[in-house]
């Protein structure tokens, strides 16, 4: 069993939430070592310890012999390279997912997530401190919200809708690239467009490797034959589910879209192709002749009346003149150039 | 909670219809302000409520306390992006729909419609004014019209039968309008058309998105495991479920022909560059033998006899006329140009 | 409620034919206007009745009165652009099918064809009089025929066998097209030939939405949960299926035969491009060095001892020739042109 | 009912064996009329009644109501073009199947073949006689072999495994004409290839004709409700089950392989083009300016310094050879040509 | 039954372990010949038999008969194109896979492993000794190990785990190569390139017969209908099933990826047929004015005031030397060169 991916956060931060329906049932407290969890009991029903970064391992093992968890589950929580899926263990259910973000400079990153949901607890681990859920914390800070009324199954919802949704912002980049893109390739194509076609190809396969699991796994959940969600947020989970729908869908349109970049790319280069073609058929029509004519009267015979003609040599030139004028005219009038 | 689209239409109305079986069982109601329907109380059997215009949240958050819809209904009412679907709930039905339209100048666009189905009422919300359910209000002004004499779930039967109807028109004007392209690629293409059959694309999108969960949505219907409809009206549903499969089908032959218009106008665009190329070929084949032999006559040799003949020019000349002339016979029968 | 199609034929002509298993129990009629049928009694167990002509739809409201189907089978038997489909109602069957035929021209051309199969009845109902059944009509004239000593239900298999064997025919006739035009194409590709692909694929899609419903209705009317077929006819419906599910897959593979064609057309231009190119390279190398040539002895330096040679002339020509000629014979050698 | 094929062969020849456990109990006999059977009455328990060539109907229909086929049976035996199926038919099961063959110049041909299995009694119907089971007829003759042991339904898989084996064959051959096509191609493309590549494309959709629908025969040998075959022949009908999905996958792979031939052909023709092309531009680069320089030196200005030079025609003989030669070695250092 | 496969190792070497929970149910033994195993009898309650080399045709049906296996098993064991499938006997369960391996130089083969597990025993037999399973053999020898204290179950998940494992190395080889392609060919495409895509996607292929029926085999032993897995192994096959899953999918976007690589070869070298054209336009619109004036001095008329100017020469020679360089700057403006 070992951590899969970059070790760049090597402290592991444990913040523990402590919740009731009471108004002052509410308590917040921050790990950061081992030691400070040692005898440490809970005093309120409800629970939510979340997991910033996953390279102290010591810690994890501690945390899955508390909760009692399957090695098999911290096998997959330390994987950051995980696809999305549910799994009911006796006593608790497992969620993987992905949690997409978009940088400013429009970089698509994700990161993994695990949560895991008890009877009176929610545990989630994430690679790194993403500031996702803070909402959700001050949320819970308010005796007021419907989070503290409802249980740690309303609690998952909450997360999970959060995480859906960050979707929705990433497929929105990807489809303002895209069109800025077939804006670009219309008003000229160049190979270094393709390399982007291919880049927002890849892109596209990153984002549904994240999102397209997520259609079965809200449907698992929304299933539950385990029973770890009340009737009650059944519905929400419904909600998050025809989110993920919609999303895909709009990931499918997406992909069609990228994928008529190239054929347009393609499309244009051809036409680009035909101008320069007729361009050159043109050129050629246009001299030729003249360049015919000029041979003509190079010639050496010894008899060339023309040759003999006071405005011999200005007649040709204007002939030169009107057929390569009239020419050009023809050919503009043609819209050929 | 809050209203996703644009706030074009600040006001909403909502338009109040009650009716029964009896002759003179029918009322009609506009309300302009929350404060008239305070205290208001039905006198007949049946009930449709429509609200044009989403921008007022009070309102609906009025509406659904008054007919207890769930927090997520009317959040989907208020999400004008919602994908059609139906979703059961205790005591009432909730259907999402799209109602599409075109414009004078073949531009297809849709608008998000809800429509909730309880045991003695209809629900109908609307973004906008649009005139499409005028003509069911007129029916249920007649006694006489089985939309009297049947039940409400009847009347929710005539409103997706209007809407799904709309389809129809949607699809014959995307269909002229890639036909139209089609012949006028045939006639020659040029770059302007991809963005055309890119544009035609997106709009099949647009519908696709519509018009295909609502065979999901019918099928559901037509199911009825909470028996929200009669069984003379699920006759009625199944003919809507049929004329939905029937556009489906109709939808994916249009996808297909559309798609072949790209293949079309690369093929065209290939066959130009052809006959650009012969020309080029044909042009260059009837000068070069020309130049090359003005070029030999230039050559300043002491010895060439041909130039102290008499005729040597003019049959030069002859001779250039002949073979510039009989290439041109050639290539002409050979249908080259 | 109104007829969707062309009002070529106004009339509608009602024939009528009482049977049983006896050998005198047939009886034969004719009805061109609604009077004759009033208070006309059947005397024979089964009853067929054919309708040419759908316009006159008070015709239709009366056999439908008659009957007793219900107002949607009458839609339907009136909207002639009606998908294939079976419902089972009560007391009797719906079946909408296209029956498909091949003008001498090739033309293929469709028809809405509906069948109400009851326990001792069956309707059909043709936009037109086509002569399809005019062999089942004569079958049944004799005593012996299995059709006699069968039920109704026999009947409806016999018409269903009918009309499905067309599309062997149908199918037969757009295999030949597509064969004649690949070879079309092999011989010299141009554009007239991608306007017929491209008929070519709306044929098969035309024929298609007549032809894969089928497969769905003949598996509804084999599970035949209602019924309406005994035992026996099961087992000739299964044929049926089998013909429909043979022709589905044969439709399969000429789908993508007539796609392959569009390739073949975009390849063989390409060779031809290709030819045309490498024509232009073999003219351009055997004339530019021969002007190089007579340009060189065209120049007009003093010394050039060349010019002063009794034979320097002809030795020039000669040279011409020979490379012109050597090149023409290395070019054919490499079979270039 | 009539013979749907060619009739090559006149005659049909019945070949029957009977056989049991026992040593002795084995009886071959070969009918050549149907005078011969009248009357004949089968000595051992279980009995193999072959027969080549479907011309003669009689024989056909007296061999149908001596074991009671039902007449549909009798229809699709004589039907050459039946698409691969079972049927459960009271007392017997009815199969049929494509007997693929490859001949010598690798030509791929099939035949229809029917088989019925009774309780004690297996048929087999074949276009021709075609020896493919000779070698099981002889195995029958050891009365130790497995088949005599077994009973009719392994003589059936036997039969079964045969025909399947077939296709190994010719999925081979068709996969050497592939590669040997792929290799030409790549030596170089010509349109006769193209032909080569559309004929490998039907003879693919020929095979998967007779091979895909094997799939679901054999599935349904093997679910096998009416209980034809024996729990120990149940694991063979699985192999001969898991035969058949593997070569549907090795299918799919060299229709895949097929399909990308086309792609191949292309992209190699526009690489030729290329190199066409960069040949003329190449031509062109070195031939211009040379023939510009001549021009140059061919005109009459009185004052030109050049001409009067010594050296004059020499130096610039020199200077268009080196400008020449010097072109000709950087473009090939390039490796432009 | 013969064996299908290359005769390499003539050797067929057995090596037994036999082990239990206890410290000391330990015993390893290796036979080389069939006498060493006759009258051999097993003291630890599991055992485990591997097999590499499958020619000795001998051993084999001596194991076949001890352990009880169908000759079905026996011949799949020996056809080493065996497709991996999973098949419940009597008393054991029966599994084929393919174990990949990437050579050093990237080469990708791949060997038939078959597995059977019986209640207390299991059996592996490989194509050629490959030193896979021997980390594992070394874990057995430890008794504090998972191996030692659960059941022959267990043994199996290791293995097949290790099996499936090896498909992450061959991706990762494939996509490392495709990349490594994608970049050669958007420095510059060449037909060397086209084989290697297309081997690239025979590679492809190759695993996806390997890889995909996993997914299969992982779910029918997680169904265990039969048995063979305890509730606690059943969670670490759901593991194996995952990591199929997972690896399918990555799979198909590499496929994605190989399929692309054609399409950017084709758009690359149309981009480099238009760089090409447009060079030679570029040409032929610089030397064609330069030697139509060329031309045209070169005439020889009697009056061209012209040439008898003392600077004329000059004056042409430069106005050469600026329409030469004006048009080579102005293209070199607009970056046509």
């Amino acid at each position: 069993m070992q951590y899969v991916g970059p070790r760049a956060a090597d402290q592991t931060l444990a913040s523990l939430i402590e919740y009731g329906q009471g108004p002052d049932e509410f308590y917040e407290k921050l790990f950061t070592s081992l030691e400070e969890g040692q005898g440490y009991q809970p005093q309120h029903p409800l629970l939510w310890l979340n997991l910033h970064g996953l390279a102290n391992i010591d810690l994890l093992k501690v945390v899955g012999r508390r909760f009692g968890l399957h090695p098999l589950v911290l096998e997959d929580i330390l994987n950051t390279e995980q696809r999305p899926k549910v799994e009911v263990f006796n006593g608790y259910v497992f969620i993987c997912v992905r949690l997409v973000s978009v940088s400013d400079a429009g970089e698509i990153s994700s990161e993994h997530v695990s949560i895991v949901l008890g009877k009176n607890y929610v545990l989630t681990f994430q690679e790194k401190p993403s500031g996702t859920f803070n909402q959700i914390r001050e949320g819970l800070k308010s005796s007021q919200s419907q989070l503290r009324r409802f249980g740690s199954d309303y609690l998952v919802y909450t997360l999970l809708d959060k995480l859906v949704d960050r979707y929705f912002l990433v497929l929105e980049a990807i489809s303002e690239r895209s069109e800025d893109l077939d804006d670009a390739i219309s008003s000229g194509p160049n190979p270094a467009q393709l390399q982007e076609i291919q880049a927002l190809r890849r892109t596209m396969q990153y984002v549904k490797r994240g999102l397209w699991p997520l259609r079965e796994v809200m449907n698992t959940l929304q299933r539950d034959e385990a029973d770890f969600f009340r009737d009650e947020t059944q519905l929400y989970l419904r909600d998050v589910y025809d989110h993920v729908v919609q999303m895909i869908e709009s990931g499918e349109a997406l992909r069609d879209l990228v994928n008529s970049l190239q054929d347009n790319y393609m499309s244009l280069q051809a036409n680009r192709m035909n101008i320069e073609m007729r361009r050159l058929t043109v050129l050629t029509t246009i001299f030729m002749p003249l360049t015919l004519i000029a041979g003509i009267y190079g010639m050496n015979f010894e008899v060339m009346p023309e040759l003999k003609w006071q405005w011999g040599y200005f007649m040709v030139l204007g002939g030169m003149a009107v057929i390569g004028l009239g020419l050009t005219l023809y050919f503009r009038a043609k819209r050929w150039f």
